[in-house]
């Protein structure tokens, strides 16, 4: 692997990853075959829905491997093929939860089903349905076969009792952040800028970062502080990815990130921006803008005067550049290799560069 | 054990899941108190739903075990315990498909939920989006621990492969059980028979007696022959198992079977009986009473009747006993222990009896 040319490494890992999962899923539609057309149908929905995706999460696993001196990147791929399903299984989920038949514009597992249904004649309420049925039975297969993955990889114990321990971790903690998402949907209150930094951490940071990078630690045999410091650095730059992800939701621009910014003032999406918004106040003529599902084009742009004038959106990008450098601090400590520093360290450029 | 006493047998051994399942819940429940009291609340409500039920599942688990002669009845509990987690992920999940806020005339998880924050001022349309978000949620821990309950078994390889080998055919099978059922509830066609039987034997035979058994025989070392052929029994006698379930469903006593008899038609559920009629020229009023979804008791009892008449319920009853003689059939093979016999054998005499 050309180490030296680090868009062509992670093009090269990805391509591993791409390989697990191919024959993975060419397996599993063989299996399916005799269980009817609509069974493959559906794998063959999942399957298109692990497609092409950057592989962060895989590549993470990678790097802290090879970072580490790991070199059956095989095995590793493996590893980070589990972390791309249970990334599918949690947004398939997190799909149905919202009732959401699109995901970046295009017809995710449970909008395929009912664009099907609805053209065999089906009413949209029956599609839709079937659409939801059929988006969680496809979350159940990728999350069961993202822990048997780990066990496929080949990898012997204890080593494998470690990664699946870390796996429990992410599954849990996502669990945990998504229940506290979902209330804050519901809630009618305003929560606090912590808890919404908490279901972050929970909900994203720990099954994107943290565990991908200390799973790939794990493999390559690293030392238990070289594991927690690994984990530290995916915990604390996963916020900041977070909290500037949710400031590129509202001030972002559409064609670089490919998300509108209008969908979350439109939603009244808990982010740490909006939290310290209503602490000010310009929440007074704030609170009619966040969260008006009829929101203008102009009404938007009011919106985001405000909350530049009230100091959220320096608060936020404060944060995440403090994240950052905390971040940075961990990849410095010397129980990190320092072409593993090196490797990761674009990560938090990446966050800094944005908040600049 | 007392081998001697059939009913204090199960209990015991019921009581040795049990005792794993508290356990992990309090394990669990302790792990939760960090990440919020919503959490721990959704663990307790997951433990609820798991507590009360006959453990069926793992019974067979552990008499298949005893039966080839294990005797670490902890690592048979631990499988047991496992097979009763992916029960309870499955038909948490199931409610989700239904949007069924309960069960067996207790609110499920949905239901808490909802029922929960209606208390505490929600409208029922945020509510009941919150009740399946979390059922959503812990659906799937149910369903991520039911695969690691048998790596904490402490059982070594091969023989934990093997295991999980069952249970991702568990899955596997149910998953595509569920997708039958619920094209079925959703197609305006009648299924032929053979597609019931097919989705019946995938979406609970498979879960509910089959790999239970054959669970239990490849932890005690049983040979290949036994191991396929109790799974052949299973299969056998969980199809009879359902559709007698469903006959009762129409034609049972609900303080014994705990179920109306007027759902299932009030639903127009696609059983045995019902494509049976499909077929018969009794269909021509049949077809206004299946599905109707105020049925009266009156039409109901005319329902039953003519369900009588045009012979579908003869006919279920004669597919139930042929599925039955064929379990009790491969029961009486050389290769399965004659104690296992004996003790197996009561579970098609049940079956029979209900079709005398």
């Amino acid at each position: 692997m050309d180490r030296h040319d680090p868009v062509k490494l992670g093009a090269e890992r990805a391509s591993m990853v791409d390989a697990v999962l191919e024959r993975f899923f060419s397996l599993s539609k063989k299996r399916a075959a005799p269980l009817g057309d609509h069974y493959v149908h559906l794998w063959g929905l999942l399957e298109r829905n692990t497609q092409g995706g950057k592989r962060f999460r895989p590549r993470m696993v990678m790097s802290a491997y090879a970072g580490f001196g790991g070199d059956d990147m095989d095995a590793a791929a493996y590893v980070g093929a589990s972390f791309e399903l249970l990334h599918t299984a949690l947004i398939v989920h997190d799909d149905v939860i919202d009732r959401d038949f699109v995901r970046r514009g295009i017809p995710n597992i449970s909008g395929a089903y009912r664009d099907h249904a609805v053209d065999r004649g089906a009413s949209v309420e029956i599609a839709e349905h079937r659409g939801v049925s059929a988006a969680v039975i496809a979350g159940d297969l990728a999350l069961f076969n993202a822990y048997r993955l780990i066990d496929r990889s080949g990898v012997g114990s204890p080593v494998r009792e470690r990664l699946l321990d870390v796996l429990d971790e992410a599954m849990f903690a996502s669990a945990a952040g998504e229940l506290i998402d979902v209330d804050f949907s519901i809630a009618p209150g305003m929560p606090l800028v912590d808890d919404i930094l908490t279901m972050e951490r929970l909900k994203t940071a720990v099954y994107s970062f943290e565990t991908p990078l200390q799973a790939g630690a794990i493999l390559a045999g690293a030392s238990e502080a070289a594991v927690t410091t690994l984990g530290e650095f995916g915990r604390e730059i996963g916020i900041a990815y977070q909290i500037i992800d949710d400031v590129l939701g509202v001030f972002g621009e559409e064609e670089a990130t490919g998300k509108t910014t209008i969908g979350d003032l439109r939603e009244g999406k808990r982010t740490v921006m909006i939290a310290f918004a209503c602490s000010t106040p310009a929440w007074a003529r704030l609170c009619d803008l966040i969260g008006k599902s009829d929101l203008t084009g102009e009404e938007a742009m009011e919106a985001r005067l405000l909350l530049i004038e009230c100091g959220a959106k320096a608060f936020a990008e404060d944060l995440a550049r403090g994240y950052a450098h905390r971040a940075l601090a961990r990849l410095a400590e010397p129980c990190i290799p320092a072409a593993l520093r090196d490797e990761l360290h674009p990560i938090a450029e990446t966050v800094l560069k944005r908040v600049r």
